[in-house]
């Protein structure tokens, strides 16, 4: 049974818009992608302001994301002033530029300065220099004053990443004042979990949680319930370490402070989880072999960001076939060496991309250190050493048979051991060193790991044999 | 410049402890390992209840982890009532089960008292059934109850997850017996961000944010300003399902309700950044061919692990090899062709498992859909075109050098061409199709595509010398 557009219609909208809009594997329903593209075709504001412009700031961007890309900028204007440009911050890059290069520049400043710091910030620090300054030009001055900060700090920063709006009192305050004034203040951040204490000079001494504050007596000082510790974060602090700061400690919200421990802003759980996912699909994406490119790139794009890593492994698939030339003239009396060596070579790469994936991870997640370091060798060795055995018994037997050789079946097990230990070894002290000496590991493992499997296992198989054939 | 250990021991602990376990790099300081390591094989409990109980959760479970493994126990016998159970949900599997296994029964069940009820379940559910019965016997009664309820749910629910400790008002209530309350009730969860309303027979009626209460007069009433719909989550959901919904909706905690609407408990966003990050975890393994093995598994369990996979590997090269045997009487005639062959199928292994990362994450975020995939097979199809043309040529003319015949270099580039363009359309059906027959992409992906891409490497580079040559 399909749903007609009726029933779509008829369901309430805003808050149980989420029932609405995704089927249920969680993808956008077909259904309301065609009235949607009807609706900008047909320029059918009143349904769009009905039905779209009620969206949760992430649905929007993934409803902008499964629209046709020249529908998306139409969308925008169609929608106006209704437009909520937080949307734009759960999109691609490259949709985001798509769209805010075509629209003016007034709408834009119009735009930024409803939406949270930290979503201008990430709106804004994409845009080129002049954009950019013509937007800020236009914002009232503290605000300008505020989203300037935030930029100057280096990208990928807490700085750059934290919101300027929170909530800060004097510790002398007592808690039926703090209450008081947040029920009087009408200029509070959305949604905050903490409240700060500071100096005169805004230094920052503290921090209380707001259940500490409903759950204590209104005389009591603020100064007696607050932290002193709330793992303040530098502003220059790369935003993967605050990340780590805030998985280890459990953290909701954290302070960012400037060079003189001066609050200058707040970064929250909501960003640095984006943080986290970002930094994990780096990882899986280097340790395949893919750059930072997104599904919205065109074809010169992708091939562009693929081509190193596809020249680097040129060069070595080169250098592992200089090693087979070596043996040419022992191939060409006994074919069978050609058609079982990938055989030797392959099963050592997997092998060693194995011991290398969990290495890479556990350094990631610094579960791999100097403490460990040598027993998890040891056992990587281990497992090498057994593996090695079973597989190198399996296709000795195998090869034997195929063959009618029991020769050629001793070679290839001796050389599936030799060729398993080498990737247990490379496929954990090639990431080591690679972090030792301040490389990501996940960026070059895979080449140099593949190399020695691919090298050791020509070398391997071949040279046995023609030291036992020839 | 080193410290000496009266430096560590004399900065002050506790608040400014982690500053002091861990160096730059975020490891834990060799000087404070190796003075725990004496105090522990010194009986040391005065120095170990000074600077070891006191140490956050996450910083105990991470030296727990680094300590000798014969010295874990010890520590946690030597540190007795003051040792934090929390600690053991830091660490790997099978070093809690280690110490959890030596720890009398009495003793967990009165350490298990003390924790949040979602720390104790996910210690409770990795025991065998006497164990748990033993220590959930001898919990007071609502304790047991509650401890029950949630390890009835399915492994990996939100059940499971969630903590079954919350606060919850009637809707008539006002701001002000709402404050009065949590001034006076003395068994408030530890931390909270949000109040829960609900009905008589606890049907989940609202949420009101912590702030929400904060700004509103005392004599407004709760009812006025809840939210109706704050997400609610089924018990039995999923818990990578419930993670979704807090990235998307930017949630830090939510309600977790029964078959009845009944509130349960409540998921808070720590524990989700937790699954987040197991999911990530999971894909990356999975796509480098590892299962869910732990850094302090044993020789034999982790070779356990990764036997399946390079068994299915080992039957995939061994076919790949049989397509090489069909043409042994052309190798016998030109060697060249042995020493280039692994070229051509490892080139396309590798730009087939680019394809087939960029697939499997997209799936994983669903940024991939019916929506778009025609779009990105179009892209990819493009990308191993051209990457096919470009590596084409630069190694027909390597070839063509090498060997001194522009034979063999036109026909590696031609086959090299053929299996990038396999590679890039098998990189994205293949993990397109598992995702659409239900199984995950980042399991088997890699086998399908390497298959494809040794086997078409070796038939068109073959296949073409062939009907050139003979």
């Amino acid at each position: 049974m399909t749903e007609t557009e009726e029933d779509i219609l008829d369901r309430p909208v805003a808050e149980e818009v989420q029932a609405d809009i995704y089927d249920d594997e969680g993808y956008i329903r077909h259904e309301f992608l065609t009235m949607v593209g009807a609706a900008i075709a047909d320029r059918d504001v009143l349904f769009l302001r009905q039905h779209v412009a009620k969206l949760h700031e992430s649905e929007l961007g993934h409803l902008i994301e499964a629209i046709q890309p020249d529908q998306r900028v139409a969308l925008v204007r169609l929608l106006g002033d209704d437009f909520d440009m937080t949307a734009l911050t759960e999109v691609d890059e490259a949709i985001r530029m798509q769209i805010v290069d075509q629209m003016p520049n007034e709408q834009i400043a119009a735009a930024i300065g409803d939406l949270d710091s930290d979503d201008a910030v990430y709106i804004l620090e994409d845009l080129d220099d002049d954009d950019r300054e013509e937007i800020l030009a236009q914002l009232p001055f503290t605000e300008r004053v505020r989203l300037r900060r935030a930029l100057d700090y280096p990208e990928s920063s807490a700085g750059r990443r934290m919101q300027t709006e929170f909530v800060a009192v004097p510790p002398f305050w007592t808690v039926g004042q703090t209450i008081d004034y947040m029920r009087e203040e009408e200029e509070l951040p959305e949604n905050f979990t903490q409240i700060f204490v500071i100096d005169p000079t805004f230094k920052l001494l503290g921090a209380v949680k707001l259940d500490a504050i409903l759950r204590t007596k209104r005389q009591v000082k603020i100064e007696s319930i607050m932290h002193e510790t709330n793992h303040p974060i530098p502003a220059e602090m790369d935003q993967e370490e605050a990340a780590q700061l805030f998985e280890q400690y459990d953290l909701l919200s954290a302070a960012v402070v400037d060079e003189n421990d001066r609050l200058v802003g707040v970064l929250t759980i909501d960003d640095v989880v984006d943080v986290i996912q970002e930094e994990a699909e780096e990882d899986l994406l280097r340790l395949g072999g893919v750059g930072d490119e997104e599904l919205s790139d065109s074809v010169a794009e992708t091939s562009r960001s693929r081509v190193p890593w596809l020249a680097v492994n040129l060069v070595t698939a080169i250098l592992a076939a200089s090693v087979i030339s070596l043996f040419e003239a022992t191939i060409e009396q006994i074919v069978a060496l050609a058609v079982l060596m990938p055989i030797v070579a392959g099963m050592g790469g997997n092998a060693g991309s194995q011991t290398m994936t969990v290495t890479v991870r556990a350094l990631a997640t610094r579960n791999l250190d100097i403490h460990n370091a040598v027993r998890v060798v040891r056992r990587e060795a281990g497992v090498g050493l057994l593996n090695g055995m079973i597989f190198g018994v399996l296709i000795g037997i195998v090869a034997g048979f195929w063959f009618h050789d029991p020769n050629i079946g001793g070679i290839i097990a001796a050389a599936m051991l030799i060729n398993m230990m080498a990737a247990a070894i490379a496929g954990i002290l090639i990431p080591l060193l690679l972090d030792r000496i301040g490389t990501d590991p996940a960026v070059a493992s895979a080449v140099f790991v593949t190399t020695v499997t691919d090298i050791t296992g020509f070398f391997s198989f071949l040279g046995l044999a023609t030291w036992w054939f020839m």
